[in-house]
This record gives structure tokens, C-alpha cells and sequence, in this order.
């Protein structure tokens, strides 16, 4: 289920048919991550509403991005391809272009998140984490100057990691509450964007950043309108490559959302 | 590094070049899993191999598959497409079709894991298991009939699962030895189809088979020669959808391989 606002996450991330499986789009300064380029999520989230377009499925279940360039602010095409549309799920293909050059391919599979109606077994619970009114947010006053992802996006943590401190503690695994600042509330697409939008987990054991390869995103539910209850966490830093694991429970305490990205550190 | 031996790994996973960017191959019935069909992890081999073979860098560092159709034992025929060639990584495309008809996807990314010289941070360790010699066969008589991808691969744990005596133990978890029974060591290749070798972690809580929607690896080294120690597990069954992870060790006690699945159950 998307559904379009004038939310600036629904405003920066549409997509106008421009001909057959054509869209245009224009990436805003209003998402950037470290670094100022427009964040991986978000970017995501771009061609995978033009991609959504297609199908007839409402929810994307599984999505897999390869980052292949560092987006800018500005224009950009999304190209689609349906590879099959099954009566249960659906494959799609979209690449974003900026300038004729591809910064992004992804593969995503929908389908009907309301239709699943096999078991239901889980082996995990959400973040323990107090309520988001008794919670301070992780970043001194709100925002990172430059990183204009942190004024559409708020974070907050009972302890917050240590590097938002200058003080990386070295554990990169941290547990959080994140909404949209404005209040609107959560969607799947909004859902595979958001898995990328905190700080990466490695900024904890003194890295200066984290360059996202790939990003697979499953999203498990539609979420209920609230805060999101956020777990992230890096166990493997091997030559620099890691990966990252992202799981977002809503307000109700269900996972609805579960992501790894594999990612590189800055050289 | 793939590697190209005269074992049943190799000759089952050959290419043929029949044209600009274009492969045949063959599936053959060695590899079957639940239900008879292909194994999905063989049928990603096939493609990535093709892929591979239009990629300057050694290693598939990360891989990402859609599964659109059940494959067949059979011809088919690879398309692959480089969608950017750079100098430290490549990402590429492969579709595996049978009879025109599109069975599987992967975006794959492409690099050099020996010029991997960034940081190096653990915080998880290899599953701790006797050695390979004193820990028996977890299927009685080392096969499962039917599923003849039993009878190349071997896979031994020290207290095999509920689901292996007939008695489901509800802990979809499990750690165990892997290896080709007939001891062709692993290569990165090798390890984007084992990550998906092994019975579904979900048979411990009674499920009949799972059906894989997307698979996820990162290969993270060159593995060693010798035995592989494996831990799966499946922590949120939701509706019937489920992801599996899957980790995968050398005998040096490093991470070669991490996988992540998205997989239905039977209705």
C-alpha cells in the first residue's frame, strides 16, 4: 500500500510517467546523508514507487538494490520492467539514471501483505525501549548540521550510542524509536526507505561513515500509525566490508519491517 | 575465484558462451531439493557463473536472487548484462530462462576479496561444534531420498534436529558441518549455492518445505579447504512468510558467507 501525501517524503519521491515503463522524477536536497548526497533509502524508494506503478500487488515484500553511483540533487529516470506478474506475487525490475548514468538497479517482488494468511511463529521480540514521550533524542539538538535526512527524520534513545556523544563506546548495536518528524505516519515504501535512514551502526566503533553496496529490505506487515521501535546492528567488519541488520517494529509491537544492507567502510 | 573441477559441482553448474552476452546450460536432476525441483541455490550457481564470466573481478561479493518460477531438469539458457564495470567493484544482471520462460533473477556485485584491506571488527564468533569426525551424519543413513541434493552434500550435527527423528522440536535454529560429500573444497561460487544447501531451519517447527521468494549472500572470504560450520535460523514466521538466515565458516574459524532468505510456506 503506498499512499501519497504532501508529506515531503511523498512530494520528493514522485515519480510522472513519461512514456511506457518511463518515469521522471528530481531527487531534492531534503534527504542527504553523511557525506550530502541524497541517502540510499530514499533513493530506493524513488524507483521502487515508479516500479509500484506497475504492478497490480499493493505491497512490496522483498526488495533488493545494488548502489552502483552516489546520486545527486537534481533529475532523474526511473526505467521499469515487470519480469512476472503472478496472480499471488509479482517481479519487477527499476533502475534510476541520473544524466544517462545508472545509480541504482533494483529487483522487488510484491504482493498482499493482508492476503498472508499462513502461521504466524516468532522467535523474537521488539526493542525494549520506554516510551517515545520519556525518550531524549539521540542528537543534540535534534539535527546534524549537513545531514538533512535528520530534520525529516527523529530519532530517540533511551542511551544514546556514544559517537552521537564523541565518544564512540564500540558496540555497534543500538536500539531506538524513529517516526518521520511531522508525524506522517508509515507505509511499506515508506517502510524501505526508512531501514536506511538512521545513522549506520559502525559510527559506534569509530568508522567515519558506511558506503551502502546493497540493501535488501522484507517488509513483514503494514504498519500501525506511531512511532517505529528500531534495532540495528553490525557483527561482521571484515577488510572494511560489513554488513548491516535493521529491523523496524510498530507501535503495536509487531515487525514489519527487516533489512540488511552490505556496505563498505570509508577508505 | 571460481574454480572449474571435474566435480558434479562444476560440470552441473557449466556455461556455454552461444552468443553476445548469452550462455547455455543444463540443469540436471543431482541437485534436487524438497519437492524435486532444482535447488535454488544450484539454479543462483548457474546464473552467477554465466555473470561471472562477463566480470574483470574474481570474487561475487554480494548477490541478490529473485525466484520467479520452480526450474526443471533440463536445458536453459543465461542472459547476463554488466550494468556498470568499475575498478574496485562490478555490478551485473543474470536471468536464468527454461523454455522462454523467466525461472530465476540476480543483481550481483562483483569484487576482489584478497584486495580487501579495510578494518577488521567481529562481534559474533563460528558455531561451536565437536570436530567434523566425531559428530554424526544428521540423516539417517546420510540421504534423504527423493531429495538427491542429500547424496552430493553431507551435513553432520552433534544433536541433529527435531524434524530429522520425526519429532519437530520447535526451535527453527540449528548448527551443523557442511561439505561436499566427495570433498571438493568451496570457492565463492560454492558458497552462494551451500548457503541454500541445507533442509529449511522451519522443519523444526513442523513445516513441510519452504519456498524460497528471494535469496541474499554476501561471500565475505575465500574459504579455506575442509569442512564448513553452519548455523541457520529463522526468527519471525509471519502469515506464513519467513526469512532464514544462514551463516557460513571455514575451518580457520572465519566467516566466509552470510545469507539471508525471504521464503513462503506451503499453503
Amino acid at each position: 500500500m503506498t499512499t501519497m501525501t504532501d508529506h515531503p517524503f511523498d512530494t520528493d519521491t514522485a515519480v510522472e510517467r513519461t512514456g511506457e515503463h518511463r518515469y521522471a522524477t528530481a531527487l531534492t536536497d531534503r534527504w542527504s546523508a553523511l557525506g550530502g548526497t541524497p541517502n540510499g533509502g530514499y533513493m530506493l524508494a524513488v524507483a521502487l514507487r515508479a516500479l509500484a506503478r506497475e504492478v497490480r500487488l499493493p505491497d512490496p515484500l522483498v526488495v533488493s538494490a545494488h548502489f552502483l553511483r552516489p546520486g545527486a540533487v537534481g533529475p532523474g529516470e526511473v526505467l521499469t520492467e515487470v519480469a512476472r506478474a503472478g496472480r499471488r506475487v509479482a517481479t519487477g525490475e527499476a533502475r534510476l539514471l541520473q544524466d544517462g548514468r545508472e545509480v541504482l538497479r533494483l529487483l522487488a517482488t510484491f504482493g498482499d501483505l493482508e492476503g498472508a494468511d499462513g502461521r504466524t511463529a516468532l522467535f523474537n521480540g521488539p526493542p525494549d525501549l520506554p516510551p517515545p514521550d520519556e525518550t531524549p533524542e539521540v542528537l543534540d539538538g535534534g539535527v546534524m548540521p549537513g545531514v538533512s535526512i535528520t530534520e525529516r527524520v527523529e530519532y530517540r534513545a533511551p542511551r544514546p550510542p556514544g559517537w552521537a556523544r564523541g565518544e564512540p563506546g564500540g558496540d555497534p548495536s543500538v536500539e531506538f524509536w524513529m517516526r518521520y518528524r511531522d508525524g506522517r505516519d508509515a507505509d511499506p515504501l515508506a517502510l524501505a526507505a526508512l531501514v536506511d535512514a538512521a545513522a549506520p551502526a559502525v559510527l559506534d566503533i569509530g568508522a567515519r561513515g558506511s558506503a551502502t553496496i546493497e540493501l535488501t529490505v522484507h517488509v513483514r506487515a503494514r504498519p500501525a500509525p506511531g512511532w517505529l521501535a528500531c534495532r540495528a546492528s553490525t557483527r561482521h567488519v571484515i577488510g572494511g566490508y560489513h554488513e548491516e541488520d535493521f529491523e523496524i517494529w510498530d507501535s503495536r509491537g509487531r515487525l514489519v519491517a527487516q533489512s540488511r544492507q552490505f556496505a563498505l567502510l570509508p577508505g
